[in-house]
């Protein structure tokens, strides 16, 4: 039950052992136009997307290294590790920060990043990050921001690494401009793909940029390659292309509805036993997110004792805080393959964990609670 | 028979199905220092070394990022398709290329390298590739030229992508500070993964920079997750780890000797084959690689035609010129797990399809005279 790399169902694994195949051969150019389509349903785009050889941050690198040129204002509310990382990368080459400082545990709010454009009317874009992993935060209201960029005439580029195919995402009909998601996630595939969605007017401003930061990540040879010739500038990690294909064939096969559905329900039942067991949440309601859940420690629960018990009793693996929150809280990943009995084992077995480290828990009431849920 | 990726070995394909692990957690660091271990064993270097998630392209991305600040002058003999690539590399961080034109099909003379370090006594490093895998090219004098660019106190950055565990290559004695693989090639890896060596003066120089151009290729971060942690700063592509450290022990149980003779062989048999057929290698003969064979067509004999009667017929993939070699030669790749079986069929394929094409091939004799380099 981690945040990623989650579980991974067999029959992706096993579609990991087919040989090799040429990269610049037929057989390559229909995988990959398998795993665009496949892509495209995931993120509801008609536009363009692609599947990276690097984890997400090597994604977030590229939406920003093809877009941001020295001198370039970047709007970022920044209320947790990605969105700091994502803020360092706009740094990096040069571009300006207006940052909206967002309290962790908080979302940031439509106004806030209003106020901002109108205070900078000659930002670029706005950059965020849609669920924040180290804190457990989805900001709900990206699609009024969409709309407020999209009518001012800046990009949107959002970090989606944790949430694509988890929860709602409509990349087209709230105008996001560059979309960053990672295969360990909700797709439940192994780590190493960062996938991207590019609209129009992101192609457009690529275009007119005086500067390239990048090689490797250069998304108009991306673009350049698949269009001509259904392949990669470079050499794609191969097996890492047959997972994908079978995870988004998997997904389709249940629906994304259903797929968003069951990530929900889960979550819900993880933050109904975490309640009952008289827990407190880190995200505020109302930005709670449905695939990574953030758990502060009773007073006298030692992290590494807790998530070791857990761990070495009870087989169940969760991650640790970042950054600030380190030995506050604890994370769980609700993604991917998670069902209803993985989600009401692991309560069980946090309550059992906090029973043993002396922390009083009614177990059999908590259960009961989670498992109402689904009911 | 591709210059990668080449093919993969059952033992290497099974250990990708192992289930995902945290890359946070003491399983995956003890899959870290195992793969470190064979790195050090192939690379043959006490230093530091990494397997970042990306193509080869990435691993030099990495190393010229890291080393080459706005203005500093890098020497660079090109004479090849990877060559320009890594010279563009350098012009897109801002450093000035001080480019030794080489003539394609040959390999720069330890004395240009001097003449050039001589002209050019600020330049901080030379970069070079050491096979070149669009003209089957190897640089035969690069431990000369690593003596050189020690004494000096320049840096030496070596692009072995398709090289490293397939012929002579010794990090630390030949004093290469930066040196890049590949994961699909001579070790019989799926692609994915690059692979890279940093000498302790490569760490120098990256401590005293003034800029940093990128976020997910910082080694510096490598250096300091893997120290302190023997973890990654990002998430790594598990599978590809896990095939990696079979690969890597498959190896070692092979020795690293033994694997070099190999391939030696079977690249003579290839050479004298395709001589014995009439046809022209396009690298010269001190130079020529171990790794990639790189053949001129005769005349009227048409690439496409050539490669799809080979791969439709007997299953011989074989890859074609790149640049302005596109339709001149063919380049098969000799590398990984290659055998005198794969290699002695191949010679005959080949002489079958020029015989189909209307080239006129004595098919027995060819293939005698392959088999002979084994005996």
């Amino acid at each position: 039950m981690l945040p990623g790399p989650t579980n991974v169902p067999d029959r992706v694994l096993e579609a990991m052992r087919r040989p090799m195949i040429n990269h610049r051969g037929p057989e390559f150019h229909r995988l990959h136009e398998s795993i665009v389509e496949g892509l495209r349903y995931v993120f509801q785009t008609k536009g363009d997307v692609y599947a990276l050889t690097c984890s997400g941050t090597g994604g977030v690198e590229a939406a920003i290294f093809n877009v941001v040129d020295p001198g370039d204002k970047v709007i970022m509310p920044v209320g947790g590790v990605f969105a700091e990382r994502m803020a360092e990368e706009v740094k990096s080459v040069g571009g300006g920060v207006i940052e909206i400082p967002v309290e962790w545990g908080r979302a940031v709010r439509v106004e806030q990043v209003k106020e901002a454009l109108d205070s900078h009317p000659d930002a670029k874009a706005v950059a965020l990050v849609y669920n924040e992993t180290s804190t457990g935060v989805t900001a709900r209201g990206l699609k009024e921001i969409g709309e407020l960029a999209y009518k001012r005439g800046v990009l949107l580029i959002v970090d989606a690494i944790s949430i694509l195919g988890g929860d709602e995402l409509k990349v087209d009909d709230w105008h996001i401009d560059i979309c960053v998601a990672g295969s360990q996630k909700c797709l439940a595939c192994p780590p190493g793909l960062a996938l991207i969605s590019v609209s129009e007017r992101a192609w457009e401003a690529m275009k007119a940029r005086r500067t390239r930061q990048s090689f490797y990540f250069d998304l108009l040879a991306c673009k350049r390659f698949y269009e001509e010739r259904r392949e990669t500038p470079f050499t794609p990690a191969i097996p890492l292309y047959y997972a994908l294909d079978e995870a988004l064939k998997m997904l389709r096969e249940e629906g994304l509805e259903r797929r968003i559905e069951r990530h929900r329900l889960c979550a819900s039942a993880l933050y109904r036993g975490f309640e009952r067991m008289g827990l407190k949440l880190f995200a505020e309601p109302e930005s709670r997110s449905n695939t990574v859940i953030a758990v502060e420690y009773p007073e006298g629960v030692d992290d590494t004792k807790f998530r070791s018990t857990l761990r070495d009793e009870y087989g169940v693996h969760v991650a640790g805080g970042m950054g600030k929150l380190r030995g506050r809280v604890f994370r769980v990943g609700s993604m991917g393959v998670v069902s209803k009995d993985d989600v009401v084992y692991t309560v069980e077995a946090v309550a059992n964990t906090l029973n043993k480290l002396g922390f009083k828990v009614p177990v059999a009431e908590v259960i009961a609670e989670a498992k109402g849920v689904f009911s």
